[in-house]
């Protein structure tokens, strides 16, 4: 990734671990949505109820996403969380994670991720619509 | 979906809610991931402890997944997961997901999602590895 | 429990299991509060959203909790959880939980909570704040 | 708090928070349970797992628990939590949790908690029972 890059560190918890005593993969999405809020802090973007009052951004919903689990992980990890914004399109943007963890062999790769992501605005029926790239928000994120 | 298809229901809730008052999207996950399983209990697969004693198989872990979120739910109102195995390969299989709401004006897409997961086993170094798909199980689900 | 009660059922799930096979606890309260809240919506409660704009109340947000866990839980189980509200202050109220499992062997109690809640508002500053019992929800709550 | 403290330190994600803007509160419940398992952690208890091959213990369930919420907390919060272990029963323990956040204006307390726990075995039928308290675990943190 040549685009500003933001590592988002975790420590995997016991409560994260199922049965099989592994990370229970829905909680590895809740992390990426954290390092993807945590990039756009990074870059200084203030509170979404802020920008809400400002720009009428409520937030980054999903519109779609993919991942590839290549490594287990579980309790007593701490992962590293890279995120990148991979793309800017017009009312969307692409989003990139690399998750690793430090191990005495090396670096292992966790999981690989990307998402499509919008900011969102309420339309007036209360429906959540795709507003137009914020430039104020790009410029800060380039 | 031709193959054996089962319906998992589910109603979201206000904690499954972020502060943009729609469903924080790891939640749809935890959703699919309950909606896997309940597809192999229905079949008649018994819980991955006797598995794990039967068979060596200790759950189906994901190894890759991609979803596409169409429309917004929130608390009060109940899903709809369609749940099928779309294709049975060597060692991993492909599931699909159809999630809708029943609204005034006809059935709603919320999402589609689709991913590959293994019959997991683990190794003599506890390592996770993925079995050949067990025949016993196969033979219950289509 | 003499009040009106209500019953919300719940399926545990794998994904709500820890390494140790059972029900990983903060999970537990997720489903109280789901049971508080199905509680007002079967008296007939609007959307908090709703309330927000008639009554200034945005919700119930606890003040304390005490639970008193019994027996454990496991994928597979579904859970009755009984709810009423045990006693109306002034700014608060006590609602009571009793959550049990029908067993072979009869019903078994798999844990008792209580909690106080209030009706909370927003303040000029943004502050949560209790707000006097609306006489409007506790009449539909009698 | 004069028996050993441990801090352990948690970062408020958007995802945490329900539709009032603030913490869905079972998350407080999960945090304070990372935060007894660090405490083990911290003073050289080993993974359960390990616990389970050389002691028995697989865990450290709640019997018991109680919590006073003071304040509430969003995202972008950093919250503090020091853990200690207030009493050591014969087959039971007392964890106690302050929780705070650094504000400019000072220190603010947003809950306190107490949980009464055991070390979990398991019997031969599978089911979950008490152990007494293993005086190498309990030598490791006094």
């Amino acid at each position: 990734m040549s685009n500003k890059t933001i590592t988002y560190d975790v420590r995997v918890e016991f409560g994260d671990c199922n049965p099989a005593g592994i990370v229970w993969y829905p909680n590895f999405f809740g992390w990426l949505d954290a390092a993807s809020r945590h990039f756009f802090a990074a870059c200084g973007v203030p509170r979404w109820e802020e920008t809400a009052a400002t720009l009428g951004v409520i937030g980054t919903p999903l519109v779609d996403t993919k991942a590839r689990f290549v490594r287990t992980a579980s309790y007593g990890d701490t992962l590293h969380i890279a995120v990148a914004v991979r793309e800017w399109r017009e009312k969307s943007f692409v989003q990139g994670y690399r998750v690793t963890r430090h191990d005495p062999e090396g670096e292992t790769l966790i999981l690989e991720a990307e998402d499509v992501r919008i900011f969102g605005g309420k339309r007036p029926d209360g429906r959540l619509c795709a507003l137009p790239i914020p430039p104020e928000i790009r410029a800060r994120c380039e």
